[in-house]
C-alpha cells in the first residue's frame, strides 16, 4: 500500500559549465525521457488505431495549442532587449500567423481540422475544447511570462525532437488515414521550420547561460514544456480513448 | 464517425438583471452541472473503493491546490481598492495560513496527508505532483490575476457547494478509512469557514455586478472554477485508477 516517490531529477546547482555538446546531450536526454513521441495516444495514432472522432478531438484540442504559439512568441519578443534577437525570433510569429506569401501555421492547422471533418468556425471558436487542454497550454504562457528570458527561449526546444516525430506521423497518417492527406500542409512546413528554430535556440541558450545553474534551469524549462505536451495527450486519452470520460461541457464523439 | 459538439452554455449578454434569488439559482445550477461532487474519483472515495495509495496520491496532489489558496486570496486582496472589502477577505488568508491561535488549513492538510502515510516534507516539497495538477491549479491564479475583481471573487463560489460535500466525505472517510480519522481537522474547520465566505462572496457579486452581462461573467467564472476542480480529479483518475498511467516523473503507487 505504501507509496514510493519516483526519483526526481537531481539538478546540480553547481558544477562545471556544460560544453555545447554536453548541453545538447542533456537536452536530448530530456526528450528521450518525456517528449510526447512515446505517449500512448501517439502510438495509437501511428498504428492506425484512432477513429475519425478521436482524430477530430485531437485536431480540435491541439488547435488551442497552435493558436497560442505566436502569442507565446510575441511575449518572448516583448522581453528580448536586443533588436538582433527580436529580428531572429520574429520569424516564428510569421511562420504561424502568415504573411503576404504564406498562409501560416494556424491556418494550416485549421485545414487539418477540416480534413478530419470539423467545421472551421467551430475550431476557431474553441467550442468543446477540454479544460485540461487550456490549463496545460496556458501554463506555457505562464512560463514565458514569468521565468527568465533564457528559460522562455529554452522552453521552445521541444523543436529539437519534432522533425523526427513529424516525419513518422506524416507517413503514418498517409498510410492509415488517407482521407486526411489533403490536410497535412502544416506538418510539411514544420519539417523545415522547426530545425532552424531549434538550432537558433540551442545556440542562444549556450551563449546566454553563464553558469551551470542557469544551464540546469534551461534544461528544466524543457522538461516542463515536455510535461505540457504530455498532459494534453493524457487529457485526450482520458476523455476520448479510455475510460472515455470527457468532462462536463466538452466535445463528445458520436460513435467511435 | 461524425462528431457532435455539445451544446454550449448560451450566455445572454443582455437581459434583465437577475434578482438575488435568480443569481443564487444560476450559481446553484452551475454546481449541479459541474461541481466535482459527481466526479467518479469522489464516488469511489465515498464508496470505500480507493486504496491507501490512491488516497495518498489524492492528498499529495490536492496539497498543491491547498497551498495556493492563500496566494490566490492575496492576489484578490491586492486588487481590492476598498479597506472594508480587504478586511473581510483577509479572513481567508488567515484561515489557510493560520495565526497565533490557529494552525491554519495548509498545516491541517499536511496532517491529513501524513495520516495517509506520506512524509510531511515530501508533501510540502510537492515531489511527484502531477503536472496536470499544477496546470489546473495555476489556472486559478491566472483567473484571479487577469479577470475582473468581480470574476475573481465569483470564482471562489464553489464554497457554496463544499459544506454538503465535506459533510458526506467526513462521514465516508470515517466509515471506510478509519485509519485516516486522526487527519480530518481540515474538513471540520472548513465546515463553518466555507459557508461564511460563500455568503459574503454571493452578496459581493450581487451588489457589484451592475449589468446582466457582468452577472453572466460571474457565473462563467464559477463554471471555469468548477472545471479546475474537475480536471484535478480527471488527472488523478487517469494516473492512479484507470488506465493508471502517471506521466514521466510523477509519483508512483507501489501496489494498489
Amino acid at each position: 500500500m505504501a507509496v514510493q516517490p519516483v526519483e526526481t531529477e537531481t539538478i546540480p546547482q553547481a558544477g562545471p559549465l556544460l560544453t555545447l555538446d554536453e548541453l545538447r546531450a542533456g537536452l536530448q536526454a530530456v526528450g528521450e525521457e518525456r517528449y510526447h513521441h512515446k505517449h500512448p495516444f501517439h502510438l495509437m495514432m501511428h498504428e492506425g488505431q484512432l477513429s475519425r472522432g478521436q482524430l477530430q478531438a485531437w485536431a480540435l484540442n491541439r488547435y488551442y495549442y497552435q493558436s497560442i504559439i505566436p502569442i507565446k512568441d510575441s511575449i518572448i519578443l516583448s522581453r528580448g532587449p536586443d533588436p538582433v534577437f527580436r529580428r531572429a525570433w520574429r520569424k516564428r510569429v510569421v511562420d504561424h500567423d502568415g504573411d503576404a506569401t504564406s498562409e501560416g501555421g494556424i491556418k494550416r492547422w485549421v485545414k487539418l481540422a477540416e480534413a478530419t471533418g470539423l467545421d472551421a468556425a467551430q475550431v476557431r471558436a474553441g467550442t468543446g475544447i477540454l479544460p485540461a487542454t487550456r490549463f496545460a497550454v496556458n501554463e506555457y504562457l505562464n512560463i514565458v511570462r514569468n521565468r527568465s528570458l533564457l528559460e522562455a527561449v529554452a522552453s521552445s526546444l521541444t523543436e529539437l525532437f519534432s522533425a523526427k516525430l513529424i516525419t513518422l506521423r506524416v507517413e503514418k497518417l498517409r498510410q492509415f488515414y488517407p482521407w486526411l492527406s489533403g490536410g497535412l500542409d502544416y506538418f510539411e512546413a514544420r519539417l523545415y521550420q522547426a530545425p532552424e528554430d531549434a538550432q537558433f535556440a540551442v545556440n542562444y541558450v549556450y551563449d546566454n547561460a553563464k553558469t551551470r545553474a542557469e544551464q540546469e534551469l534551461a534544461i528544466q524549462a524543457l522538461r516542463d514544456k515536455c510535461d505540457i505536451l504530455w498532459a494534453q495527450l493524457d487529457a485526450l486519452y482520458f476523455a476520448y480513448v479510455q475510460p472515455g470520460w470527457p468532462p462536463p461541457g466538452a466535445f463528445r464523439i458520436e460513435d467511435k
